[in-house]
C-alpha cells in the first residue's frame, strides 16, 4: 500500500515560530513518521508539499497513491484547481482520503461534501476530550476512550457537513463546545475520513494515540483490492440482458 | 410559499416531436399545473426556463424562492456557473431543491453531491414499478405502493450518489434493473429530494400520483420558518462564553 | 391530535423531597402543562401514571393515542409486560413515542432499540449545554443554539443505542463528557424520539426551551394522516400482479 | 476465528423431498462447506442444529464463537428463549451475526431489530437479480454485479426493518418486486448482516457467488481484536476526572 501525506507546509517553515519548533520536519514529516511507526512494512509512506511543482501531486503520484492525507490551512485558494480535479477523480475511483483539521476548508473537502464546511473556532489552548461513539469501528480500535489532548484549538458545532455515514468520535472542549471530530463518508468508490485534532500550534501529531487513529484511518480507507466494480461506478453500462 | 419550476425547455419546443405533443405547455408547465392541483392556495407556483436572461433565475427570483424544482437534460454544460453558484448558495441557506430525472447530471446536483451521479440507462418504454420503502415518510403520504408507470426510460444502479439520508422509493424495470428512485439529503440548511420518474418521451408528469409525489416533496423541502439558525450554519460564531 | 404523557410518578410523591417540591403536579403534570402551552388547541393532552390500573394504559387509551411520552426511573422492571407489548404494537402501527431521560432503561425503549441502552452517568448538578447539529430538523425549530441548562444530571457516552437515523442534539457537561441527547429512529410506521435532559432533581421540565423541544417532538412524531400503508407494513401482501 | 453455522434442520431431514435432495448434509452442511472453501485455514467452521441439547448452543459454544450464522424457518417459536437471550448478549458483546433468508422472522433477529420484520413473499421459482449499491463495501468484494439466481422464492418490500446502517444489495424478481436483500446494523459491540437469498427449495447455498457473500460477511462481522472497549459498552463507568 502506498500512502501520500500532503501538506501546505508554510507555518512550520517560518523560523522562530511555535510551529517551526514543534514540527522541524514539517507537519507532513511528523504525520509520516507516526504512520511508519504504527503501520507495517507493507505500507510505503511518502510526502508531498504545496511548494513543489504541481504541489507535489503530478498525475503519476496521484495514480500511484492508495490513501492520501491532506493538511492545509492558510492558502486553500492557492491550490491549483487542476490538482484538485485530479485528487477528486482519484477519490471517486477508489483512493482513500484523510482530511485533517483545518483541511475542513480545503477545496477538495468542500467539493466532496457540497457544503460550506464552516465551523466555530477559538484558539486558546484548551483541553480537548475525544470520545468514541462507535466502539466497534476499526478506526477506533485500540484508541483510549476518552482520549485527552491537553492543549488544542477549539473546533465547535455547527459544523456544516453532510450527515456523516459513520460518526466515530465526538470532542468536547473546556469552553463547553462539542464537535463531530471523527466522521466518514463514501464518495464513488472512495472512502473519506475527516479527523479534526491537529493544529500547527500544538504537538498533536506527536501524540501516539492520534498517530494510531491516523494509521487506523489509512487501513480503513485503503481501496478494496480486486473486484472493485470501477466500470459500474463510473460510466453507464447499458443493457442488462438478465 | 413560493415555488419555482426550472426547465431546460428544449425537447418540447421541437415541433412534431413526441415531447412537443406530450408537453405543449412545456415540462415546466405540466409540473407547475400538477403542483397547483395538489398544493393549496398558500403556494404560489411560477416557472423559469433556460433560454430566459440568466436562465430565468436572477438573484431576486432565487432569493424569493422557497422551493425550486430542476429539470434538465441535453445541455447541462450550457448552464452558467454564476447561476449554479447562486442556486447552490440558496440551498445551503435553506431553499428546498427537487432534482428531477435527467437532472441527476446537472451541475447543481453534482456539486451538491460531490460524485459523478452516473447511472445505467436504456430508453425502451419499459414498465417502471415504484415501491415505497419508507412508508412513514411525508413524501410517501398517499402514494400507492406500488406505483406503476406503464412506460418509462430505465434508470439503473449503480447510481453514483452519496448514501441517501432517507431512501423513500425503489424502482424496478421490465429488464430486471433496480434504482434508488426517491432519496433525500440535507446540505447546509437546505433539503434536497431527487426523484427519477419523468422523461420527455413519456407522459409521466401528467400522472396524478407522480404529481402528488412532487407536491409532497415541495411541502417536505420547504424551509422551516422562524428560528432557522442561518448564522450558525454559515459563518463562525466565535467565542461561546457558556 | 391526542397526546398521552406517561409517568412512573414515584419520586415526586415522597413528601418533603426535592422532586415533590419541584413537581407538585407530578413530572407528568409539568410536561403536560408545557405541551399545552406550546401546542395549539388541536392537541388534547392527557396523563397516565404507573399506579393506575394497567398503568393507566388500557387498550382503549393506547389505541386513542397519537403520541405518547414516557418518563420512568426506579421501577422499570415493575412495568407489566402486557402493557409494554401493547405500546410496542402501537408504535409499530404508527403511534409516535418520546422517551425521556431515565426512560433510556425502560422496557419499551430497550425493546425498540434491541440494545442495552446503558450509559455513563453522575448526579452532581452540573451545567449541561445542548448543541444543535441538525439545524434544519423540525424538532430544533426555534431552539436556541446552544441551550444551556444550569443544573442537570450528567449522562455520557458510550450510549449503547443503535446508530440514530437523525442526530439532532449533542450535550456537553462540566466534567467534559458528551452525550447524544436528542436522536430519532423509525420503527415500523412509528417515529421514536429520545431526549435526555430532564431529571427529577432539577426543574428541567419547567424550562420553556425544553418544553418547546418536547412540543416540536410531538408534532414531528405524530402519525401521518391518511395514506399510511399500514397493511403493507404489518403483514405479507402476497402476489403483486404488476 | 471460530464460526458457528446454526440451522433449524427440519426441511432437509424429510426423505424424498426437494430440500433433502438439494441438501443431503443439511443447509448448515452446505453453508459450512462454502465457508471452508472461501475462507482461509485461520477460520474454524462448526455447525449446530435445533434438535441438539440447548439447540447446540450451550454457553461454552456461544462464548467460543466469533461469528454465528442463523437459518430457521418453520419453528421460530420453538427456539428456547434462554438460548435467544444468550445469543443476544453475545452479539451485544461483540459476536458477529449473519441472519439468513427466512431467519428474518427468528426471535433473535426480531429482538435485535425491534420491529415485526414482516415482508411480502411468494414461492414461485422466479429469477432473482441481486444488484450491488455499495460497491466499496467489503461484503461486495468480488461479487458480480448483478448476481443472477435463476430460481428463488420472492421476498418483497415493504420489509419492516429499521433503516439499515449500510444497504449493500438490492434484489429484483420476475414479478417486478424489489427487496433490500443485503443490509447491516450494529448492535452494541456486535455487527449484524442480513442476507435474503437462500431457500430450502432451491440450490442457492451451492452457488459460489452466494458462498462468497457469506464468507465476506463473516470476515466483516468478526469482532475487532484487542482494544474493543467492552466495559465502556456495557456498563456505566462513572466519573471521568478529565
Amino acid at each position: 500500500m502506498r500512502v501520500t501525506v500532503w501538506n501546505e507546509n508554510r507555518h512550520e517553515r517560518r523560523e522562530g515560530t511555535r510551529p517551526a519548533e514543534l514540527y522541524p520536519e514539517g507537519i507532513h514529516g511528523a504525520i509520516a513518521a507516526g504512520l511508519r511507526t504504527h503501520l507495517g512494512t507493507d505500507v510505503e509512506v511518502t510526502t508531498a508539499t504545496m511548494e513543489q511543482p504541481e504541489h507535489g501531486l503530478p498525475a503519476e503520484v496521484v495514480e500511484a497513491t492508495d490513501v492520501m492525507l491532506w493538511w492545509g490551512h492558510e492558502d486553500h485558494p492557492g491550490v491549483d484547481d487542476a490538482v484538485v480535479d485530479r485528487v477528486h477523480q482519484a477519490v471517486l475511483g477508489g483512493m482513500g482520503l484523510l482530511v485533517l483539521h483545518s483541511g475542513h476548508y480545503s477545496k477538495i473537502f468542500r467539493r466532496l461534501m457540497g457544503t460550506t464546511c464552516s465551523l466555530r473556532w477559538r484558539n486558546d489552548g484548551e483541553r480537548e476530550v475525544v470520545w468514541t461513539v462507535a466502539p466497534r469501528h476499526p478506526i477506533a480500535d485500540g484508541i483510549p476512550d476518552p482520549l485527552v489532548i491537553d492543549e488544542q484549538e477549539m473546533y465547535g458545532e455547527f459544523f456544516d457537513i453532510p450527515v456523516p455515514e459513520e460518526l466515530i468520535f465526538l470532542s468536547t472542549f473546556s469552553g463547553g463546545e462539542v464537535f463531530r471530530s471523527g466522521a466518514t463518508w463514501t464518495r464513488g468508490a472512495g472512502r473519506v475520513f475527516y479527523f479534526s485534532p491537529g493544529d500547527q500550534e500544538y504537538p498533536v501529531y506527536h501524540h501516539p494515540d492520534i498517530q494510531r487513529v491516523l494509521a487506523n484511518g489509512v487501513r480503513w480507507a485503503a481501496p478494496a483490492g480486486r473486484g472493485l466494480p470501477l466500470d459500474a461506478t463510473h460510466r453507464p453500462l447499458g443493457w442488462f440482458s438478465g
